[in-house]
């Protein structure tokens, strides 16, 4: 970063031999957070979160990340700190600098309301030329695999809003809070680069992520439901595979590697999941892309039923 | 651009001895502009145009642009449309690449309120390795430029805010219409490269980015009453002088040059006015950055009063 926050633009010095890779993300109040069940510091976190694990699904170094802002007139400025100290924690731990952004006073709505909180997020990565991970390089034979373990975001997003009440004590980051903290793959995603044929990151669901990936490859999948790693948090519930399945937020990986390729089964502190192959795409209807072999020995047809975020 | 929309990130691929310069911009409704007052393609033009200014602001050739648009659930799919339209053929005009963004439904507030236009955008430019103008670069003896003519885009929207009706019908860029369609300097800044010592985007108003200008490079400024250019809609108004020092997004180029250096009087079709001069800064006092030599002889401080926004 030759220049920061100040001037008209931010100023980026890119390395020979390196591309750039580049996402944006909206958090949006009412539609990705609810003031009176996320604290702050969650919000500010997810807010990163989000733009970290699409760098992660590239496998991409961050470089920079920008930040747009608006906020109604009397939001007390605890909440705007409180915010920033859950952002800037996470921009921390990955040595992402902070490098601009926009800030505005959110609109009022009548006399009513006082306005929304409204955050953009734009972050920059770096990967060495022609090596950041698509969504689109899966092949009839490779091997599917996901990070870390599937549904504890939503499980725990479920009981928030069965709650629904303050949880002004959750500060802390960790496996414990996968929906309010979730930990972004950034780490576990710059060292699939070279093993990895295909990746995306678990943002919407399971299912939905998954149809992106078979789509862009042009290609089928199959699951198997024995291997696929329940969150702790989704397993006290009965619905558990399903949140596994459908539920958003995971902020974990989904790739696919040749069947030749040695992918450990822990990486960077993270675990390594094989859940199921890539196969040949048949038909052309988009809801037969996803086969689950149940625990039963069943087969059935998934349909992308993610994350549609608040209705 | 080697990967634009569908994956995780977009992917760019600089060439070697290039800055990247990027830059964020808000374009919030009931703030930035109204639904009632302005048609559907100046408020993708201006969201555009917001961008795009402060890359010629700093002699950046456009790369990449991403938007992030946020709609609430029952705006008419034409208006959609005709902001798309707007917003595209100033990309086209400049060549620029839509590469990515995000959408998502904006939040609607209670049952009488379905949400608000949202949108944000990130512009990505290019120059040469330590090229780019900067605020900070402007020393005492410099002449103080301005491009095109100050104050049209200030006395349009006082037009607009008077008549308050809708302009379906205006629909067309030009300097006819400074606020609804203003003509981000592209070429200009590219060319003002190696001839400016500091650069910045009128966004604000003259009095308050040639403070920002004047901070950033610890100096002060002399502006001449007489040389400065008045834009045709501002001249037809009693207020003519304080529309041009203080009306905000005109989105011209205001620059500083030593005094050796040659500036032309039109630069891509553009005229540029010599409208002051750089001097040392001696107090301390944010609010004597700035004096107006007037007509009459006289000399004024003046302070920042720009743009602020829809109160």
């Amino acid at each position: 970063m030759r220049l920061g926050i100040g001037d008209d633009c931010a100023i980026l010095q890119p390395r020979t031999g390196l591309e750039i890779c580049i996402t944006t993300d909206f958090t949006l109040e009412d539609r990705h957070f609810r003031r009176a069940w996320h604290p702050p510091e969650s919000v500010g976190h997810r807010c990163l979160a989000r733009g970290l694990s699409d760098l992660a699904a590239m496998g991409a170094e961050p470089l920079a990340v920008f930040l747009s802002l608006a906020i109604p007139a009397r939001l007390p400025a605890a909440w705007v700190n409180r915010f920033l100290n859950g952002f800037l924690a996470l921009a921390r731990r990955y040595r992402v600098p902070l490098a601009g952004g926009d800030t505005a006073q959110s609109p009022a709505i009548g006399k009513a309301h006082d306005g929304l909180i409204l955050a953009d997020i734009v972050a920059l990565g770096q990967a060495p030329r022609g090596k950041a991970m698509l969504r689109s390089g899966a092949k009839p034979g490779d091997v599917l695999y996901v990070t870390g373990a599937l549904g504890g975001a939503a499980a725990e997003l479920a009981a928030l809003q069965q709650r629904s009440r303050r949880f002004r004590n959750v500060t802390r980051l960790g496996p414990d809070h996968p929906h309010l903290f979730p930990e972004p793959r950034v780490t576990v995603g710059q060292r699939l680069r070279g093993r990895a044929s295909a990746a995306i990151d678990i943002s919407d669901g399971l299912s939905t992520d998954l149809t992106h990936l078979c789509e862009l490859s042009g290609v089928a999948a199959t699951l198997d439901e024995r291997t696929l790693p329940i969150h702790a948090r989704a397993a006290q519930r009965e619905n558990a595979v399903e949140l596994a399945l459908h539920g958003g937020e995971d902020y974990e990986l989904l790739f696919t590697a040749r069947p030749e390729v040695r992918v450990p089964r822990r990486i960077a502190g993270v675990s390594v999941h094989r859940i199921g192959t890539i196969r040949q795409r048949r038909p052309r209807n988009r809801s037969a892309l996803i086969s689950l072999q149940t625990t039963e020995g069943k087969s059935l047809l998934i349909t992308p039923g993610g994350w549609e975020h608040f209705r």
